[in-house]
């Protein structure tokens, strides 16, 4: 078992790694709840909902709500649900929300708890590898037709608790969108290694021997040392978003939910680093990172599918931008992200290369 | 003009109450923007909000969109249309949200700038007397149709700028409305005085007069105590909701809209007062208040419309409630509130025999 402390502006809470924790999730608890709300998806519910639901004493009462699993249940009718079941369990001030599930979950229910009579408890239980980085941090939110994560808060969990047993159940889809966020981590940590255990992946049932544990730690340390710094993404949080402005936009314009969020980024990163190099006059041996994409499947020849013009109109309304500039987060080297500002005509130059290259 | 300073966890905002401040709103803001988004309502739009935008420097680009005026604002599908209106006019993490209007305006506003892209900075320029109250704090919050202000957050504007000329524009219900959280403010303030001189307001044209600047301001200086002391309500600010146990349950059992939010308060300050009476064993002078709602026409026979069992229902899902016991603030004496339990039977049958003592 590890555990690592995330900072914030109001106080502190704990991140639980180690194998069987959905079974003992009040240990790790800062204190006791008289009323529990867990929120949890379809294909998760299945597997670890009643298992959580006994980690309480019988003094609790738990409540359960599963929403359909796939990033559509981020949606404001889903969130609507959430607080109808709340209200309707008798929910109150005092309880708490358990977030059960992978990134779509922890997001939703995060954000549920965020505005829940104006903000109440809430604890993740990440059950993805991809759920390593989104469930650390407080970043909480549900999809705008008109943009990923547009509503939401930055509202902090009062723990993350995360069994690794959990990612046993995971399909390489799953897999594959988890490493993605890792390999982010490990672009953006200043430790070199890291990235090169990563590379060391031959296939996707390597992870499950005993130094999969190590990379996943590894990379929610490197996602704690930063939301501790800036919990608000005003200043070096926004270096997690690497890979993610075209990752988004990729997202959006194919329709949620047709490629994962890591599948998504993965490319992202990979158009990122393309732009850094040149932009940078650097090496970042990208070569290696593309054999590795390649060799996992990762969908390198995704822009194919899409329409230039609808995927700048994405990225100029990505959040981190500012009036109607792109701003990329890009590597300087490995390790030392920076953000740049480009035109949107720049970026269209650049997105056509790119799709060059890449076809 | 007059100015108060309001401190919360993550920083202080003033509060800057004057004849004319709408003309001069940049003068009162911490910061200036490229992009501001006003959000007003169809009542106060044709009276202030050219003038608003006005107020800004041909440098500021500002957008705006108008929601119906009424309670029903206050709802998911116009918080969505908010987004909606905002993504499409490029508003960005940098951007300036306006509220402008009475509460249902600072709640939905300020619930907008709460949650777009995880929060953006606003400023509160309430319109109404009520407004004085809901604008100060940073309480933002739409409504579900099981429960007012359930989803919602704290979350502090960057300023409150109070025009008191905006106030002359008032309707008779409007004043009525405001008067009675000026009054909650009175109750519950040490200084006897600050009720007496509410007392003296014979006719709402009365408060035209200049006092009427220093009981507003009066009023402010309590809120804004209180919610220095304690932003999320953990303590004293639910003192705060005197009278508002009873009073929201009204509004949800009749219909948002149906009543004002100040009429259904004043009826439950009036109830509050009586189960504060019977309970410490005290006088309140309760008959002076009564006096005083009645001749300026406060509905006090309002229950009479009302079901018992439904308003009950209400109150169990009042948001300061903890499990299934009924929360009401009580007076021990002027000046001194206290947060009492109570059972939902008790409560039915203090609503029982107040229900006789005023039909």
């Amino acid at each position: 078992m590890e555990q690592l402390q995330v900072e914030h502006d109001s106080g502190i809470y704990s991140i639980t790694i180690g194998a069987g924790l959905r079974h003992k999730i009040t240990d790790y608890l800062p204190t006791s709840y008289r009323q529990v709300f867990v929120i949890t998806d379809s294909h998760v519910a299945p597997l670890y909902l009643q298992d959580v639901k006994n980690a309480f004493s019988k003094e609790t009462t738990v409540a359960s709500y599963v929403v359909p699993a796939g990033e559509h249940s981020k949606s404001l009718s889903v969130f609507y649900d959430c607080h109808t079941k709340a209200i309707e369990n008798g929910i109150d001030r005092e309880s708490l929300i358990v977030a059960l599930g992978g990134g779509v979950v922890g997001d939703l229910a995060g954000y549920v708890a965020a505005s829940y009579m104006r903000g109440i408890d809430y604890v993740q239980v990440p059950t993805t590898l991809l759920a390593h980085d989104s469930s650390v941090g407080g970043k909480v939110a549900i999809n705008h037709e008109l943009g990923k994560n547009m509503i939401g808060h930055f509202y902090q969990p009062v723990a993350v608790i995360y069994d690794t047993e959990t990612l046993r159940t995971l399909s390489k889809t799953e897999w594959r969108s988890g490493m993605a966020e890792v390999i982010k981590h490990a672009w953006i940590a200043k430790d070199q290694s890291f990235l090169e255990q990563c590379y060391k992946i031959n296939s996707f049932s390597d992870m499950e021997s005993d130094w999969m544990n190590s990379i996943l730690y590894q990379g929610i340390a490197v996602k704690a040392r930063i939301v501790s710094e800036d919990e608000r993404e005003q200043g070096i949080r926004r270096f997690l978003n690497f890979g993610h402005t075209l990752g988004h936009a990729i997202e959006a314009e194919l329709g949620y939910g047709k490629i994962t969020h890591g599948e998504a980024v993965a490319v992202g990163m990979d158009f990122a680093l393309r732009v850094s190099e040149s932009h940078f006059n650097t090496d970042l041996n990208r070569q290696t990172y593309r054999e590795w994409i390649s060799r996992h499947h990762y969908p390198i020849t995704i822009l194919d599918q899409l329409n230039t013009d609808g995927l700048l109109h994405r990225m100029t309304r990505d959040k981190k931008n500012v009036q109607s500039d792109i701003r990329l987060v890009l590597l300087s080297e490995q390790g030392k992200p920076e953000v740049v500002s480009f035109t949107v005509d720049q970026i269209k130059e650049e997105l056509k290369e790119y799709h060059k290259e890449v076809s």
